[in-house]
């Protein structure tokens, strides 16, 4: 049986070892490294399917706990699955339901056997654990399915995360067993493990064990520094098999996009485009800009000199503030729509820059556009 | 000098006079009867303008007193008007901001030379005379621009409506000539007059003798039975020439508009396909529909089985349903699209059935399966 998820190694970049390749899913393949638009209740907020097309994003991220809970996986499956229910023909990842239902950490317990919790729409109790997640990833039929997980604040105690990993592994062992479609299904393994090298390392060679078709890394992106989740990625990418897609979780800033390929991640996504674009702020060739701020009222120029995008062809900073400024989804979607282009189109740059083999000096000039370098640079 | 609005009559239905006939703006024709959707601040809302353009709209409308307010039209004009600032080159109608301001009941104060009132948004005083609106209208550059009246409500004394109709008549010919753009703008005279036929009659000789290049009949829709404002197209409309539009405000329901239609009126506008689209109700050939309903959460049929538009072709009542249920904008656009789609689309079968002489026929089957027959017949 032909695996569900298979990765094709493309180029190294000469200099930093950074993968340009291309992940093939029963629903097409799309090239990496890709960042990947996050679709939390089956849409990506105030996105058509056809624009996430025409930017090209080949795969989207959907959310099992939260279409758990709405509208519920059975009527995702008597759709025929999410592609259908959505309009969405490409790929799709559903994470676990791990990570919101461990940050609901008032009304939690954690066991061997799985996680019971009060979900945030009424308090109803509910219970996950590896075997359910897998039955509503199955059911959900994305392409790729992540394995549940436990993913401790990053800077837990090492007993702590030692027992997490350890738990973490035998879980994804019983989800393995639990899925029920690998023929059509993909499901990932997460490496967890904080800080800690010996713990990455454990989780890393516990999970290769099991001959996943892919890996994440989990964990990340959580509070620490960028310079901490760039330490964690030197030591723990080196542990994945090369053959194999690695996805960074959550992990949505231009930077930290850039660092993680030059680390030899794939695979992003993050909230963090249609959320700040939802808020206001776009991200530019030139910097973060805060189009809603007064300063644009008059400003006629396009979000991005320099982007190509169907905003910036057609809109102004003027239109778009007014927008924004009068609650208008248009202008929430416009604000959205741009920011999923500049990441993606920043992922086309940096694949360009691993043919090239001038990856560094791609990031040196987009980091000092940016204002990375800057001290006190703004996050993203 | 050539006026900026022109009409041209194609064809009148053998039965009831109803007419197909074309308008011609600075900015392209569209054909007639036709329903104009709603752009209050510069945006259909989360409507594209590609998608307005897609499903036929070739007109739109948009608001004087919100734009006067958010963003000025002073950036409106900067921007190079309303079709540069929104990026839509078809034709763009402007209504004069009286309606709105007269609806501020509690704060405004009505003279001849003006209204004084407070704005919605700071409670700041404003101004608003016919040659304000004017110069509003003007900076704005809509196609066609709407005359500052008076719409008094439909069951007020007939001394005040009296007294209000000649004041309009007034402010109608004040507008006339502080009107700086007759090249490329064309101003509207709209017809008041509540239920009183020798009032109405009055309004429409007054202002057929100022020789606009169109008529409004307003003050309908203002709470008054269907009946009653069909009572009043039945004496209003033969009053006003044949070699000009004429517009019917703010009526939207699919009844309304074929029996208006009937009486010889060529253009509508309503918020109500966008506005109860967000409300998760749509209209459909068998009537009203509100998706998001319980009974539609595993209804994977589309929104009409007789639809032909983007959505119908692509989406589920059980994913609109879920959209909406969970607040995403997406599932607020879908239905939004497929109300516009369908009011634009029932003009589409209105034109047709003024050539093939058959509209009393498509009006009969059309109320009987939209449920406009029924006793107790919901109001759209």
């Amino acid at each position: 049986m032909a695996p569900a998820i298979t990765y094709r190694l493309i180029k190294e970049e000469k200099h930093t070892g950074a993968r340009l390749g291309e992940v093939t899913t029963p629903h097409g393949s799309f090239l990496t490294p890709m960042f990947m638009p996050v679709g939390t209740l089956a849409s990506v907020k105030s996105m058509a399917p056809e624009e996430l097309k025409d930017m090209g994003a080949g795969i989207i991220l959907s959310n099992t706990y939260h279409l758990w809970l709405r509208p519920g996986e059975n009527i995702v499956k008597k759709a025929g699955g999410l592609h259908k229910f959505m309009n969405w023909d490409q790929g799709i990842l559903t994470d676990s339901g791990g990570f919101q239902v461990f940050s609901l950490a008032d009304t939690r317990n954690i066991t061997e056997e799985g996680v019971t919790f009060k979900n945030h729409l009424n308090g109803a109790k509910m219970f996950l654990s590896p075997e359910k997640a897998m039955q509503i990833e199955n059911d959900l039929g994305a392409d790729i399915m992540m394995s549940l997980d436990e993913c401790p604040p990053f800077f837990e105690s090492y007993d702590y995360v030692k027992k997490s990993v350890a738990r973490t592994s035998r879980w994804a062992e019983r989800g393995l067993k639990a899925h029920s479609r690998p023929e059509d299904q993909g499901l990932f393994g997460i490496v967890q493990g904080a800080g800690f090298q010996d713990l990455r390392t454990q989780s890393a060679k516990d999970l290769v064990s099991l001959d996943f078709p892919g890996y994440a890394i989990g964990g990340l992106s959580v509070g620490e520094s960028k310079a901490e989740m760039n330490r964690v990625l030197d030591f723990t990418t080196p542990l994945l098999p090369g053959n194999k897609p690695r996805y960074l979780m959550g992990v949505g800033s231009p930077d930290a996009l850039i660092d993680g390929v030059i680390r030899g991640i794939d695979m992003f996504d993050c909230v963090l485009p249609t959320r700040i674009g939802r808020n206001g702020t776009v991200m530019t060739s030139h910097g973060r800009l805060v189009v809603k701020n007064a300063k644009y009222a008059e400003d006629f120029t396009p979000l991005d000199d320099n982007c190509n995008c169907y905003v910036c062809r057609n809109y102004t900073r003027a239109y778009i503030r007014h927008l924004i400024k009068a609650d208008e989804m248009f202008g929430l979607h416009l604000a959205s729509y741009h920011n999923l282009y500049f990441l993606i189109h920043l992922m086309n740059q940096v694949r360009q820059a691993i043919m090239d083999d001038n990856l560094l000096e791609f990031r040196e000039s987009f980091f000092e556009a940016y204002g990375f370098n800057k001290e006190k640079a703004k996050n993203f």
